[in-house]
């Protein structure tokens, strides 16, 4: 019995891991469609969350089917608990990769301004790079990197606000640009809670190791200075 | 031992309505402290979100114990599995009223714009309102209410694309309401996302009916006309 177990926990891992790639790629793909103000690529990204989401409800059918049928002890019962949690975060994170896509199509023929497009483009690169980092951390079962990367999630908050603040500064200087900026703001806060879901995952791998779920991302909704 | 299934499945429920009607309370209050201007009011939002959190950490250490321990039939399963997945929908509700509460503090003294706090206010109204209706029908397990619940977020999608063009015309009008105006934006995307996790309960006591996860709300990120 256990073997079967382990290999099919594996298994779960395997998916929840190949959830996250594809994750990634749509947040890589809402971004770029954002900068380079492509409406196909943007489209694409809408389309494709259908199956990020069927991904999300296989993993949940999978992980309860474990419990269900196995009965797993209490340290075992954990690694289901994580991957039925965290592939909740990583379904929200593409449903917010859509929301920026969304806003790829809505901006239109908008008045851009470069050096806010230059902010998100970083943020966006570092929020994958966390996401990455994270999944990694997830299959090590490494609890210290991922304590490590909630902590780095202050980054993004930082950045938030940063852009946030550029953006009124841009759009009291000029309204031409304020319809378009609005875009800015709302793309920025989904970077932003991509960053909170991100975190959310890095605390799931340390109540694997620990049993205890730790609040390492208390301050999940930054404040402007 | 059915008995016992049925009394403790009774229990969850109970407590799922419970956070629910706490949850509610969070927006309400939040979106008071918004409109009212009231930081110390704001502040207690904020605070009492662990408390919500908790409330959700035992619903679902609850509800994987009675998987664990009963081994459910699939029907009870499932009556299971909608507590586990809408409770984190009303968790995600209550981050969104902190979200709320923390734009209340950041606006300050800052210029303000009556028309569209009363279309906020409004909007505040209509979402708790869908809120109590879906938290009924999940007590009842009425199916057909989920649905017409769901199909009424529209409604509040389309308050928020509203929200969002009123906003941009009259910064557009005025520098001054600027940086007040983007508080506005924030608030009301945080209501549209609220309206769209009361939407996925929707979709949870339909799936308890029919055992199909139904996307009820396929368009869940509005799109301004």
């Amino acid at each position: 019995m256990r073997g079967i177990f382990e290999d099919e926990l594996k298994k779960l891992h395997g998916k929840f891991t190949e959830m996250g790639i594809n994750v990634s790629e749509a947040i890589y793909r809402a971004s770029k469609s954002f900068i380079d103000h492509d409406k196909a690529l943007a489209q694409q990204v809408i389309d494709h969350d259908e199956q990020i989401n069927e991904e999300e409800v296989n993993l949940e059918d999978q992980a309860l089917m474990l419990i269900a049928l196995q009965q797993p002890v209490a340290t075992d019962f954990r690694r289901i608990i994580i991957v039925l949690k965290a592939s909740s975060d990583l379904e929200r994170i593409g449903d917010h990769a859509v929301g920026i896509a969304r806003e790829s199509i809505e901006l239109k023929g908008e008045h851009r301004v470069a050096e806010i497009e230059d902010d998100i483009a970083e943020m966006t690169n570092n929020v994958r790079a966390m996401l990455e980092e994270v999944l990694d951390a997830y299959v090590k079962e490494d609890a210290m990197e991922a304590k490590r990367i909630a902590d780095a999630n202050q980054k993004i908050d930082d950045a938030y606000v940063e852009v946030r603040e550029k953006t009124i500064a841009t759009m009291k200087q000029d309204a031409k640009v304020i319809t378009g900026s609005t875009s800015y703001l709302m793309v920025a806060s989904y970077l932003e809670r991509i960053g909170d879901h991100i975190g959310n995952v890095a605390e799931w791998v340390v109540y694997n190791k620990t049993g205890h779920i730790a609040e390492l991302t208390p301050d999940q909704h930054p404040e402007a200075k």
